[in-house]
């Protein structure tokens, strides 16, 4: 893997970059679609290929259960098994052993848990997370670290944060260890934590820093903490994240939180917002969110965004598309899904563009300004 | 519309025509996927082009409850709705007021009943059924049918019948004095009862036969009788129907059933089998059904069937979509059902090519021999 830091907006620190993996090439700041179980949800990757998907996110914790790595390992890796071509990175899911399993409990050699699909008893070790994502032959793999809830006591979250620093030297290692014998081309990242404490944070970006990992990412935010404090803590990391080297804001967010953090020098994000929203009829467009149920769009012949040039709307109104979701039918789901995707790939690309034009910000005030018309 | 018959099999009474429409050409016999809703479940409109469907059946009574004919009609017709721009099919719905409403009641002059989704109270009369579907605008519309179950008393399927051809009476006048005022260019067919009673469907194809429609169907068959039973009574239609019009047999079916079907002389057909079967994990391939589920796919990197070229079969292997079959991945949805459809669209192509080769009995048992060898 190799990153290049292609310009720096003018006004901000905005940035815009490329990342060249064995799958192709990533131009940041990008979006990630998210495919937990290796498939973004109602979503196929031709759609994803017509939508400019340049990489997709899948997650470790549900693949190790389900099917299990040998399963992925001997279709020839997560992207022959899944028939999506270009990049995958994949989230170690610590966050999901913490929100999803039952009885999880943390060791210093790793964590303890229940399946949440059959109730099984596991134990993953930092080792065993890079080893089974070895398995799984993403582009891009994610350390195993701990993330405290919000709010989170400061004796916790500095527990937390030391085992996570530990936990990262550890898959260095394993990660090392098994390079040689993989039949992939892949890299680590590890995983800022610290809660919201300026102080850890500093600590953990410090010593992750010193381990010299090809990339960075910014965990435990946007798990109910005030939004300023988010904004605070990414805008401290990205500070003192080296500049050679791509960040990574971890399940963020709301369309003006990517916007914001883009501000701040972050390059990678991953959200289910675009598909969950989409599944309950919310659909993103330029003028802010709107529901497909409300009945004002009853006799709407007009495509969701006119201005979209998504399959979606090149193809159906929106009086269709909410007759689809008031009769329940499977079709509407695949349909608001590529939208909002389409949505978020789409700005995240004027984004950058306006980055390459040294107009990041005035584009940015004037997105947000259309944006919060409805909103 | 206009039909033409291009070839008859030299040893049996299987057909190949073709129907002209405004909305294109027909190639017969032709499978129609079931739109019920104006949407195929799980399958948009391009992925119906890609598999080569020529037309797709809807269904007035689910669309005059939601979203009502008016809608469609201000859409500028069910295609520019669906954004499906190929022929459509709507069936009455006769046979769907009394599976799915509630309290439904038959008299003379229509049906009353309570719609299956909020319970309020309606009334259909023929009459009625006939100008919705001019406000659907499709381009082969059904008339409104009493259908009887199975097994059913002699008197029960004669009032039946009786009042099915009073029905088609009354409808064949509305659409003609509608004719003028339509913004489409639409077809009645009619629809032959009688149960299982010979004496009854003779009567049924003769007085209709008299009313001279451009279209006939046969209905009110696959509703638990024998299999001998139904095979019986298409043979005793198509004998008795005009050589110069199409015949459809309604809501048949398996496979095995289709190209019997086929061999007596039937045109068209719909059924909901592979697309709810695709929802349900069940594939059809060249060689018998088999579901997705099973074991023995866990690591069978291999097609559903190598033979087939659907997007799914070229594209993913049954390991794979076992694993999102069992993840309960929405996308898995979609690509059984492509599959399945794509099987049924190809199975009755290569049907008529073997008409037109004038070796259809040959085509059929070599074809049989294949699929039954998994049944």
């Amino acid at each position: 893997m190799n990153f290049q830091l292609l310009k720096t907006d003018a006004k901000s620190a905005a940035r815009a970059g490329q990342i060249e993996t064995a799958h192709g090439l990533i131009e940041t700041p990008v979006f990630m679609p998210v495919g937990t179980q290796a498939s973004v949800k109602a979503i196929s990757p031709h759609d994803l290929d017509e939508i400019g998907a340049q990489i997709v996110l899948a997650n470790m914790y549900h693949l190790y259960l389900r099917p299990g790595g040998l399963i992925i390992q001997n279709a020839g890796g997560i992207q022959k098994f899944s028939a999506w071509h270009r990049p995958v990175l994949t989230d170690s899911g610590g966050f999901q052993i913490f929100s999803l399993s039952k009885f999880n409990r943390i060791y210093d050699k790793g964590i303890r848990f229940r399946s949440h699909i059959d109730g099984s008893e596991h134990f993953l070790s930092p080792e065993d997370v890079v080893r089974t994502q070895r398995r799984l032959g993403s582009d891009i793999m994610m350390v195993l670290d701990e993330c405290v809830p919000y709010p989170c006591e400061y004796e916790e979250a500095l527990i937390a944060h030391k085992r996570t620093i530990e936990w990262a030297q550890k898959s260095l290692l394993t990660f090392s260890r098994t390079e040689k014998d993989s039949m992939h081309n892949q890299a680590l990242f590890a995983i800022v934590q610290g809660s919201t404490y300026k102080e850890l944070r500093q600590q953990s970006a410090d010593s992750l820093i010193e381990l010299d990992f090809p990339g960075y990412a910014i965990g435990g935010l946007s798990v109910g903490e005030p939004k300023s404090l988010m904004y605070e803590m990414t805008a401290l990391c990205t500070d003192l994240l080296p500049a050679d080297k791509p960040r990574y804001l971890m399940g963020v967010g709301k369309p003006e939180d990517i916007l914001n953090a883009i501000e701040y020098g972050v390059d990678m994000f991953d959200c289910i917002l675009p598909t969950r929203n989409g599944r309950n009829g919310t659909v993103f467009s330029r003028y802010g969110q709107f529901n497909i149920k409300n009945a004002q769009h009853k006799e709407d012949y007009t495509p969701l965004d006119d201005s979209c040039d998504c399959y979606t709307c090149k193809t159906f109104s929106k009086s269709y598309l909410r007759h689809l979701f008031t009769a329940k039918e499977l079709l509407v789901l695949r349909l608001l899904s590529l939208h909002n995707l389409h949505f978020y790939l789409h700005m995240v690309r004027q984004a950058r563009k306006a980055i390459l034009d040294q107009r990041y910000s005035e584009w940015k005030t004037l997105f947000l300004d259309s944006y919060h018309q409805n909103n």
